[in-house]
């Protein structure tokens, strides 16, 4: 069963029923701890209001939305000592919790993770302008 | 010697020196092909004004850039029939080209990626608190 705006653990956390790993909080996001770090200091960033998907977050929210992602990339290497971070979102592939999330992972040069760990391709010839195409035709 | 604007390759792109694998511009972003992409359709997004990390980003930027972001997480399962997709940001730790990109990459389940590949830690008893006033205090 899909997670609603009831059962859903983030919304949990966005009414308040649990601040003690909350990191900051306004009208459009809420910050706190995963309590699974890839690192200490590993934060989630939630929309207050219950969407799924990237896609799915209206339009009117991004900036508030992202401005707090923003801080919290700035604030945690701040408060850690790390040099970078790893911002990520998983939308329906791999995504844990169906109420959209963004990761700040904090990171340091030689902490054993890689950006990317995956073996990049390549494109046979024609396949991107193809590839390009589609997407552009998408988003027309 | 770190990337500015007169060597920085996506701001070449931007310029609109190779327009072969721009899929979408506008005045605040372009989105391109990663020529090496972890799947076809692997885009890049980045702002047209030079910053390196996401906490360089002016904060009236945020809105139009992001809004780009999501318009593309939704263009590209749609033109590759792709069931979601992982978007991401390497600030400084394992961040190729100091100029700010946003990874949107197709995925689908069972294409053999993971969300997160890395092993998962725990909070010692009290570490979590701690954690999380640092990050506080540096939101303040």
């Amino acid at each position: 069963m899909p997670a609603t705006r009831s059962t859903c653990p983030f919304c949990a956390i966005v009414a308040g029923e649990d601040e003690t790993d909350v990191v900051y909080r306004d009208e459009a996001a809420v910050a706190f701890l995963d309590r699974r770090p890839l690192f200490p200091g590993h934060v989630l960033v939630v929309p207050v209001r219950h969407v799924e998907t990237l896609p799915d977050l209206d339009t009117a929210d991004v900036a508030p939305f992202f401005i707090v992602v923003q801080r919290i990339s700035a604030a945690v290497p701040e408060a850690l000592g790390s040099q970078g971070t790893f911002v990520a979102v998983n939308n329906v592939v791999s995504q844990s919790v169906p109420h959209l999330h963004v990761h700040v992972v904090p990171r340091t040069k030689g902490d054993g993770l890689r950006g990317f760990f995956w073996p990049r391709t390549k494109y046979a010839p024609g396949e991107a302008a193809s590839v390009a195409d589609r997407i552009r035709r998408a988003l027309a």
